[in-house]
């Protein structure tokens, strides 16, 4: 059947499939983030995209009629679901189709690359020995894949070799064999098998693991899952988990299993969702930050913790699966990515693949925000990061009501000029609490009504029933007990501003000290990306107001969501992009904080909202003027 | 203190030792076969040597002259024990007492190789980290390896990365790593520790497993053990243990434990004597048959049993010892020797390099036999092989009151004009049964005096009482059982014979078929080695007489010992000399013998003794015709 090409915007992932896949199953296969909660079953309306040439694609469906309005028909929106085109089209997502996908946590920004994968299968068929032909079962195996494939100097792995004798002869001399960048026997297989070439592709957080299951013979995602870290009993925290590390020999080891445990779970659930045996899965592609890289290798995490926060190794490492536990084939390799130095890691390195920072001729800034944030600022010439020690804040920790980004979380939210609360939760059922994004924006919002001045404290002035005073301090209500899914009010209260301060002047301090080292100021900066599972959900507008972000223009800022798992995955298609994360983690410079002037006062500086110095934030300031003189005039 | 060389010879062995050092104790420490059933206390007298320049050495002491007669001590005995030489000495070592040390089974002819071994350690003090230092801990270690040895390009072992973090500062910074080949740190220790560098060398026979633990910081044996294998209670021979591996997937693995718990127990005595730390032997050199090679390693060993006798690989196999289960550093390095084809294994190639046959300008031939026994014909220019089914005869199965060569076992024989035997036992007690060599001496001796004919058969005409038949068939008294420790007469029946003859015209059969490859006769040959531990009590005569080796003036026939173990102490402690093992496995021609033409002929033909055509042994014929005339006169 003919092939037709799904070119995807924004984003740019192009997505070949043959005629007959509908749009929305063209972005599952390429790993496109689009919503689709029913699962393409034509229920929820949610997978809504753009479609400019309508004459490409069948007629819109009852379905569709259903779900959108005629003017929306007419502007070319369809549902991705049922919408099949019929040659190559380009589709738009809508914002709010994009939203949703990045609620689970699992898709980032990720480039086209060149399929070239470690793992390659090769098919031959060997003569049988006899006395006359007595070479070793190896010997004429490699002369064969020489002959055939100019394959030359092949090793071959201790498991593999032991099967070999049996597997050659049980398939009657007609083998698969499975070649590691083009020099290791991994693994052979009896018969004709090159279809089924597997990898996973592991995002290991501090809060949650992601994984990506990739077919190596097309490089497309075929499934994705996620699940929270084993590790969370152990500390929400890098910190905490390293000081349980440190207090007993075995407690390294617990956390070791618990994150391979976590892993393996992601693992099973892509290939349960894709139908994919595991032996299939030939190599792991790791990515995480230093304490994720120590703990899962088993290596000592104490001395990532103590001052100067030294790594055992930052090259990347390989191991056979059968060493690190993972559940896939035996004689598969896993592959942690390298890391940069502190706590900034292989998924920071990561994140610069799967943006392409690294080739940015201007220059820009990548954070990626998470209970540690890392920052990077440059551009292809030179590039500086550092790690900021955000804390759990925007996780949920330590807010009274604060939860992660999961069903019944307050997302997003705004005050209207009568300090009325609008809010949206993940899943639309009655909010539980807020994640992150709805922080940024309830300090955002009660900054731009007044509620809250620029050192954070919240007025005791304004009337409004919202704003109450118990025994121990000032609070405002977000939601009311009778609206809430947990029948009691959902506050923020003067302590949990505190903390988002802190969190939100550790990321701006790190931001601000990258600059310094090269000299820049807020307007030489062309872009803003901001990454992280809880970065997608971000409104942009109150990120600055809060003095989250650099205050560049609006449309100069750009959630690139969960890049990290994105980035393993084009290391695990792409041989040359592995190179690529092995060179520029040498390249990038890594700043300790610790070594930066005047850091403190940074920090001490970054605490206000947005900035103790407005000249850092002129747009802020111009906005705000704006508004106020809106107001007066309202007056 | 001044160093001196002794020179011994045969064996060509040079020892560099302190002055002060006795004649034995450089012997022990160069790996040098010496009897010295007391340990070098002046007891035994068995140490004796013979030393050309008496000048250069200490005057015979008292406990020489109760040992040694005044005719022996100016012909230049002494006892090594007794012995210090002033200055550097030439020792030869007399028949008497190399054949003593050989009952051990551990030694054999070695050559002096340049000490290179794959391990080497290295002391270096590193630069403590500060926050203006931040390198990680690898790319510290690897700049100064670099800086200090020109090492460069350096990785490192997993297991060895996971402790690197904690021994750097548990050593403050002052440690000593151990790399493999000049490319992989394999061990980081704390504090100065060079000198303390081990490698085991262990052939894995079929009945023994015989190790010597050797110091890498000299090249030296410091110590020698062996045990049974223990898979000997799963088959005397290959074949039988083979066809238990085949039964059960689980066999294979029970095979594998145990050969691996005799390494394990062989290993453990060495340190033991030598007063070892097991972790500190880095790298251990293996060899065996092929069959020993597939079971040690796990491999599936059938199809190595099956024509046409294919094995999985030829090629050496490194594998770390956790991986292998062997009890030394446990990120150390195992090494099985390469294997040449059939049951032509490791063990062979370790002959190859023990005696440097390769080099050999005139061809000649090595007989390394066993239960399965490897010939080797040819020299530097073109070397062909085979291994030949020689079976468990000559280790004692399959014959009535045959045993291995331990204590008890008759070692050699000889029967005077009246038919009376004299025999001398292992470790000079009563008889238990008879060893391989006594089995030669026996069919030898009873040939020469006409108890046997040339097809083996037991006349029943001579008048002595040691012949009788018994119910079944003819026998021959070797000891009555007031002689015996096992109170009954110890017998050679008519069927030992018949599986002795089996056993020696396999080997001959071969020899034959290889000289017939090369188109070479007897008299074309230099030299015949005879290897193993077996092969180094037998009496040449005897040999030819029985037509298990070729016909050649008895002082071209040489006994190398248990070349085997010393052969792959030599790659132990030479990279050059593993080297050249890797390279004339490769260069080495293999016969198959069920490919050789005529081969069924050639076995018939030899189960004759000496052989069916009297041309092939013609010295043989001439003594047999010698010993008649004398008799005649006699008479």
């Amino acid at each position: 059947m003919a092939s037709i090409t799904i070119a995807f915007s924004p984003g740019g992932g192009k997505v070949r499939v043959r005629q007959g896949t509908n749009v929305l199953n063209a972005a599952i296969e390429g790993g496109v983030a689009l919503r689709a909660e029913c699962g393409g079953n034509g229920i929820c309306g949610k997978c809504r995209v753009i479609v400019r040439d309508l004459n490409s694609t069948n007629k819109s469906t009852r379905i569709e009629k259903k779900h959108l309005s005629s003017h929306e028909l007419d502007s070319g929106y369809r549902l991705a679901c049922q919408t099949y085109p019929k040659r190559d089209i380009h589709v738009l997502i809508p914002r709010e189709t994009r939203i949703g996908k990045r609620k689970v946590l699992v898709q980032g920004y990720e480039r086209q690359t060149r399929l070239n994968p470690m793992i390659r299968k090769y098919h031959v068929k060997l003569e049988k020995p006899s006395l006359f032909d007595i070479r070793s079962d190896f010997e004429r195996l490699t002369k064969v894949l020489s002959a055939s494939y100019r394959l030359n100097n092949l090793v071959i792995d201790y498991g593999a070799l032991r099967e070999l004798p049996d597997i050659l002869r049980d398939s009657d001399w007609d083998v698969t064999v499975t070649i590691w960048c083009n020099e290791r026997i991994i693994a052979v297989e009896t018969g004709e098998t090159t279809e089924k070439s597997f990898g996973f592709a592991v995002d290991i957080g501090t809060s949650k693991v992601v994984g990506h299951l990739v077919d190596l013979t097309t490089g497309k995602t075929v499934s994705t899952a996620y699940t929270e870290n084993p590790q969370m009993p152990y500390g929400a925290d890098i910190i905490t988990r390293i000081a349980f590390a440190m207090e007993k020999e075995i407690n390294r080891e617990t956390l070791r299993k618990a994150v391979i445990e976590g892993i393996n779970k992601v693992l099973r659930q892509t290939c349960l969702k894709a139908k994919v045996d595991m032996n299939q899965i030939y190599q792991t592609v790791l990515v995480g930050n230093t304490a994720m890289h120590h703990l899962c290798l088993g290596i000592q995490p104490r001395y990532i913790a103590l001052s100067p926060f030294v790594p055992a190794t930052k090259g990347s490492v390989d191991l056979p699966a059968e060493q690190l536990h993972v559940n896939m084939n035996r004689n598969g390799v896993c592959s942690f990515l390298p890391i940069i130095g502190g706590f900034v890691g292989a998924d920071a390195v990561a994140d610069m693949i799967a943006t392409s920072f690294y080739q940015l001729k201007k220059v820009s800034m990548l954070i990626d925000i998470g209970t540690n944030t890392e920052v990077f600022v440059g551009n292809s010439k030179d590039i500086v990061t550092c790690s900021c020690a955000s804390g759990p804040a925007f996780e949920g920790a330590r807010i009274k009501h604060g939860m992660k980004a999961e069903t019944g979380a307050i997302e997003s939210l705004c005050l209207n000029s009568d300090f009325d609360v609008e809010f949206k939760t993940i899943g639309k059922t009655k909010p539980r609490g807020l994640c992150g994004s709805a922080m940024i924006d309830v300090v955002g919002e009660m900054f731009k009504s007044g509620i809250v001045d620029s050192r954070g404290r919240i007025s005791s002035d304004l009337k409004t029933s919202r704003l109450r005073r118990t025994d121990k301090q000032m609070e405002f209500v977000i939601a009311w007990a009778n609206e809430t899914g947990i029948n009691r009010d959902i506050v923020i209260t003067q302590k949990d501003i505190g903390e988002i301060q802190l969190a939100k002047a550790a990321i701006f301090a790190g931001c601000s000290a990258l600059m310094k080292t090269r000299n820049l100021r807020q307007r030489d900066l062309d872009r803003v990306l901001v990454a992280g599972s809880f970065g997608s959900h971000i409104n942009p507008e109150n990120a600055k107001l809060l003095g989250l972000v650099p205050d560049v223009a609006t449309n100069r800022i750009e959630f690139v969501g969960n890049t990290s798992v994105t980035g393993a995955k084009m290391a695990l298609v792409s041989k040359e992009t592995r190179e690529t994360a092995e060179r520029i983690s040498k390249e990038i410079r890594y700043l300790e904080l610790a070594t930066a002037p005047e850091f403190s006062k940074e920090l001490t500086d970054a605490m206000f909202i947005p900035h103790r110095d407005p000249d850092r934030f002129p747009r802020v300031g111009k906005y705000l003027t704006n508004l106020k003189k809106k107001e007066t005039a309202q007056a």
